[in-house]
């Protein structure tokens, strides 16, 4: 039987990531490919305790339907969370969604027309390229620098694409680049942004982990004339097993991710909502932000030494914060080749050309993940790629 | 700001439903316009006790990033489930979503392309025809008979519609007409649909509510062809709150339907799923099931009674399964106002029209649940509906 797959996902290809990831589960392989908290992170004793609370005190609210804009309280939450961060104006609402992933694909439909165009940061999260690519629009990449996006190329991309609907940017410890876009940037695409008509869709998941340096604002934070839409996430600080993220957008493109999302999975799950939401409140959450923080600090050191020993050919940006540490490979090397020799090594590596528009852009480079592998993981997974270099 | 929202989500408005339940959580609104399970059906203590297991055994495997295709012992449990039904072919693939209503959506997007036609019963569930809306693909309407879809409808619909990518069917205690399509016209559709070479996607969330009759093969046990996806539900039998569902589907196209929720969702909340693969080995869950039937047994047969005794001139389909009544008024009564007269004396239920192919066909008829209000609520309920009457 030919199935006949529609157009927009015909040619969707399942995550490099995630198919790496599956191997990434078998014993011996070293995970640098993966993107998961570190374990270690997770409050689990709190999330024994609040559930056993709900559980005993209220079960029916953790098991009925409930409305899809989510837990009224959580939003409540988030707002006050936000606001803390100047990133929810008067004319904004809140939704919580099924993970942050959810809030691009329900941005995609609510906004772009098949053949529309999204202008992403090059290279970008492979997870966000491929939802957009599953609603058939066209992505346009703008060089990544080391402070954010090329802006003369971003101009250019915006005279050029007179379709775009919006500006895709994580301005925090970027994945895959580990970039931090600068204060003057982030103030230089709100204004083009603006100036051309666009939207943008700012996407913090890991903002909360600096452990290094001083945050700076959110784009959200500029938002005078509500063309921003905020995702943010509990994947990184709580849980990303309980699907709970967000987005803080004007009311009335909130109305209508709503009617996308009640169109896609009814509500998020309502438990994960109240398990969240009494973490948030009724615990030390700042004291847990505090740890992560320690942990992926001490990881990112730990990798970041054991590459400038052992790896002194591999060049890459310092991070102050996020899971990922992007390499360039030396010339020279095949970075296809490189990749799959340290998987036949057991130590897996994500092919940095994931992260482009299109897989056949020349890449030389690789992505790290410290948090996911044990510390003595960190230390002989890249003695083994230093093995690969000499 | 004009935000420009794309073409397919421009007009799709929030469920009728959806908006009525909001008033229907408002102190003394009586619920005939909800679809909640009722309180009493949710396994609350046993939820409590598998919750406390898991987050004290094994705590991480609830809180990490999972697979997009589902927690594989829960797949495997609904392969064991659905095969005493002869569900799961040989050829077959099973996925978890995020409750049923996301198979509606991920199918939608693998197989559609704009303009393309889904079949559906007329009246349908209101869920499931906003999702295909949402893609901008057009509906055409097949009238429902007391045992499912006229077939010389079907048929011209076929003829009728060359872009048609597949038939909706709920074959079982359909939402909202409660019509069981018979087992001559379940073969006939499957037969139809194969000589057109059309898939169906047979929606199955009620099918365990059975409360009278003997069950009857599901579409997708008479498969030999490969062309039916199954959606199934936990909601109905577990926990509506929990969002776990699942697509029983060749695999080829489980294949794109994973890609489509790795972009939406990343995956389904896996303490949830977790928690219902718990449940259903760990547990009598045949007895709890039976539990289910009896109390909306039950409940169904108060309102049944109730309306035959206070509104005679409401006519209505015996059911013998699923959560719902579907009445048509007398004529003369006009069918919008009886509904805004409902809940302005606290009674709300769902207009028919929210139901059809487009809300300005004509429609006399309105749906009632019984799940969700009291046995009180139902009896005074009536009497209410009964005053409107005379």
């Amino acid at each position: 039987m030919n199935y006949n797959f529609s157009k927009k996902v015909s040619e969707l290809k399942p995550s490099v990531i995630r198919e790496i990831l599956k191997f990434t589960g078998m014993p011996g392989i070293i995970p640098f490919a993966a993107g998961n908290p570190a374990a270690e992170a997770f409050p689990t004793a709190a999330v024994e305790e609040i559930s056993a609370k709900i559980l005993r005190e209220r079960p029916i609210d953790a098991l009925q339907y409930s409305i899809t804009e989510g837990y009224p309280k959580l939003r409540e939450t988030v707002r006050n969370l936000m606001k803390k961060q100047d990133s929810v104006k008067d004319f904004d609402d809140v939704i919580i969604t099924s993970g942050a992933q959810q809030v691009m694909n329900l941005s995609t439909q609510a906004l772009c027309n098949e053949g529309d165009t999204i202008i992403c940061e090059s290279p970008s999260f492979i997870g966000s390229l491929n939802a957009f690519r599953s609603f058939n629009v066209k992505l346009r990449g703008v060089p990544l620098e080391s402070d954010g996006m090329n802006l003369e190329e971003l101009e250019r991309a915006l005279k050029e694409e007179p379709k775009a609907r919006f500006i895709y940017v994580i301005a925090n410890f970027q994945n895959p680049s580990g970039v931090t876009t600068s204060l003057e940037k982030r103030k230089a695409i709100y204004e083009l942004a603006k100036r051309y008509k666009v939207l943008i869709v700012e996407d913090n998941p890991y903002g909360e982990t600096r452990f290094e340096g001083e945050a700076l604002p959110n784009i959200k934070s500029m938002d005078t004339d509500g063309i921003v839409i905020y995702a943010g996430s509990f994947s990184k600080v709580i849980s990303p097993g309980l699907r709970v993220g967000y987005a803080i957008a004007p009311k009335e493109v909130i109305a209508k991710l709503t009617v996308c999302k009640q169109v896609s999975d009814v509500h998020t799950g309502i438990f994960g909502q109240l398990i969240v939401d009494s973490f948030v409140n009724d615990y030390d959450f700042d004291a847990h932000i505090a740890k992560i923080k320690e942990i992926y600090g001490r990881k990112s050191r730990l990798m970041m030494q054991a590459l400038d020993t052992k790896c002194p050919a591999l060049r890459y940006n310092k991070i102050q914060g996020g899971l990922f540490i992007w390499c360039d490979l030396p010339s020279g090397i095949n970075m296809l080749d490189f990749a799959k020799e340290a998987v036949e090594k057991s130590v897996a590596v994500v092919p940095g050309n994931a992260f482009l528009m299109s897989e056949n852009e020349p890449c030389n480079s690789i992505r790290l993940n410290f948090s996911t592998p044990s510390d003595e993981q960190i230390v002989s997974g890249v003695d083994i790629l230093s093995g690969l270099l000499s």
